[in-house]
């Protein structure tokens, strides 16, 4: 591809505008040898800081992958199919390389865009898809993957949920008020379901898991829940029993096969991942021989952004990219999701009416399932309202609790569905550093 | 090279026979394209877990780096001289790629070797001689030093005085018992001297620097000060006023300067860097524009080790090795040592004759200086004992608060060298997470 590397930029929101003012620097990246030549945007006549005169202008983005003279298309459109998707398949089908930051495109259709790249001999990098300046792409692909047997990946990857939920804690504001508050600071889109219901963070997660275990990305097999169904009552009961609550996403090895999640978790207080907070991402790697690995950093933004894709493109100029999920298509090996159920603490918290009795039916219907608890507290009732009962369980497996909670549901005595979420505690892949 | 990677090992400690088990495995690493053939050791009939019979076997390092049929010489013999220098020389010379874990050697002759090495066209990687199995050489030089300004680079680099620092303050011992133990337990050298002295971390950060501001290591510009004197006295009263004593490597930009040094520093109990215990290593990055990011994992032991060197050499396989400092030789620039004096916030402890007018005559010298106290604290007095007196400064420059120290101990109520150390706070490059 000789000795620069023609670049065509594809969005020009902050990420775009960002990147071309770092290959604008004074200090040019890459020696200078990182050169944009072409852009497309919506707009091209809006008022941008980076000057785009110079550039090749096209209006569709589609184009611009199939007909400007370039060595890499850096996809910044979003979204997992329409254009970002018709832009890529049409630069790979050229041998023109892509650096994205889409990773809904990659968790939804990453098999079929790498095994088209194969055959034209193109590169996909997409550091700045997974939790922006963190450079935990080329960790686990370049630096681990190869060496080690990753037992797990799991971490908090969406920015906007990690605010939403400390932003609650912090000012004790309801749901609702807190996400309206996001979307006037530009903080949570217009619509939030991508991010708020989990999304989001399950693509990102996706990806990790193909990387971490040499499989195909398997978004679809995912589960997924959002924070939208988290409660200040939820937050400020777990705090009082030494926890916080964080949206986890978490990938890891049962057996010989794979669980891959996003959930509301219990993390306690001097877990690492408890002072994660606001708008940053981390991400926490199990591994043989390595042990565990932990990085922390701003999970979006222009800097941390254009910081990741400028590490794609220079990867590229030093001839140094890797397959999108670290290994040639034919050696990925699709993981069987788990068989197994979930095992591990958890915590339950019930809405009842204050009535003699309910604590020892709660009580009865665990023990029953062979479901020890092991910390329980009964808040006081607010005048007239129904009282709520949290609990914490020692280690079990999901499904006696399941089904513990589906009797304990059908009491007379309880006012609501139970609320349960998972404690990430010392045995699973998120222990505390010391 | 060929398709496989033929590998030569010099020196089968822990981390030469956990990277023979790595390469061995059941999966083997590379899809079985790294291929020991030859190695050396002190002993050639000591009992080992790894079968060597199948390799070619050399009493001498430098005999095997000359003649042995290799692409790859895995240097674990350690030291900044003698037969390492001499082994690695010899294989550059030939062409012959450097993977190695020796911080030493290449903290001192780094410019040296990375000259020979660009005439023969070899590379030298060295992921595994910089906190152990996280991998911020790679973060760093391929990751994040070409599309950043590195503005900072600091974190705890050496987990002997890390374990030594944790076990003084849980249980109470002095530094000489602690080390006792740790030496008859293995985790500290018979001679510790290269540890507690604050010399390996002061080879590690020479390193980072170099990656991280494009620059020749300097080893000799480091200012190092170790853990040896670090009392109890101390420790306890640092926890009194809420600070963890750490021993912090740290690299940083000053103006169009850079400073480079390793001490022990007082971080705050909720510091990211506080809960950082025992052997694990930390690394904190400050750049443009990607903001901080934060590293944490085991820096030392088999298994992260041969992790590392693992990731090397995978990198060699795939072609993707860089230039050892992340530039070309022609291209690293000296950076100047920091004129201008250190600024921040400090920690100081006094023992003095407990008389009338102490206080007094301590807050006079500071107030002459212009410096101005945060928190102080006058412990009660043990029978019979000296008084020690601990304050904490707001930020001044070093030099004042090094004038006003000098005052301080010769007046005649002090009956011992004051104490200072800097406090890592959230102006520095460490800053809280959240």
């Amino acid at each position: 591809m000789g000795d620069t590397l023609r670049i065509a930029i594809a969005g020009l929101g902050t990420v775009g505008g960002g990147l071309l003012k770092l290959l604008d620097g004074a200090t040019p990246v890459g020696g200078g040898r990182l050169k944009a030549v072409a852009v497309s945007a919506r707009d091209r006549h809006r008022r941008r800081e980076a000057d785009i005169s110079q550039l090749q202008w096209f209006d569709d983005a589609v184009a611009m992958a199939r007909e400007a003279e370039i060595d890499v298309f850096v996809e910044l459109i979003g979204g997992s199919d329409g254009p970002a998707k018709a832009a890529v398949e049409a630069a790979l089908k050229r041998g023109v390389h892509v650096v994205t930051a889409n990773k809904a495109l990659l968790a939804e259709h990453g098999l079929a865009l790498a095994t088209l790249a194969e055959t034209t001999g193109a590169h996909i990098l997409y550091e700045a898809a997974v939790a922006g300046g963190i450079p935990v792409i080329k960790a686990l692909r370049d630096g681990l993957a190869g060496g080690n047997r990753v037992n797990a990946v799991s971490g908090i990857l969406n920015g906007t949920c990690n605010y939403l939920l400390t932003e609650m804690e912090s000012s004790g504001r309801p749901f609702a008020d807190v996400l309206a508050d996001a979307q006037r600071l530009g903080y949570a889109e217009a619509d939030p379901t991508t991010d708020v219901g989990g999304f989001d963070a399950g693509h990102k997660i996706a990806l990790l898991a193909a990387i971490a275990f040499g499989a195909p990305p398997d978004f679809a097999a995912v589960d997924i829940e959002g924070v939208d169904n988290v409660t200040l009552m939820d937050i400020r009961l777990a705090g009082k029993l030494g926890y916080r609550i964080k949206l986890i996403a978490k990938a890891e090895r049962v057996d010989e096969s794979v669980r891959v999640g996003v959930h509301p978790a219990l993390v306690a207080f001097d877990h690492p991942l408890a002072s994660v907070g606001s708008s940053l991402n981390a991400v926490v790697i199990d591994a043989d021989p390595v042990g565990r690995l932990s990085f922390v950093g701003r999970g979006a933004g222009a800097g941390p952004t254009a910081s990741a894709v400028a590490a794609d493109l220079l990867d590229l100029l030093a001839g140094a990219a890797r397959p999108p999920f670290g290994r040639p298509v034919a050696d990925l090996v699709r993981q069987p999701p788990a068989a197994r159920a979930e095992e591990g603490r958890f915590f339950l918290r019930i809405l009842v009416h204050d009535k003699p009795g309910v604590i020892a039916a709660i009580a009865e219907q665990l023990a029953k399932a062979g479901v020890s608890i092991e910390s329980f507290l009964q808040d006081p009732a607010e005048a007239g309202a129904d009282v709520p009962i949290v609990l914490t369980t020692q280690r079990c497996p999901r499904g006696a609790l399941d089904a513990a909670v589906r009797h304990i549901a059908a009491l007379d005595v309880v006012a609501a569905p139970p609320r349960l979420m998972p404690i990430e505690d010392t045995r699973s892949g998120l222990r505390a550093w010391s």
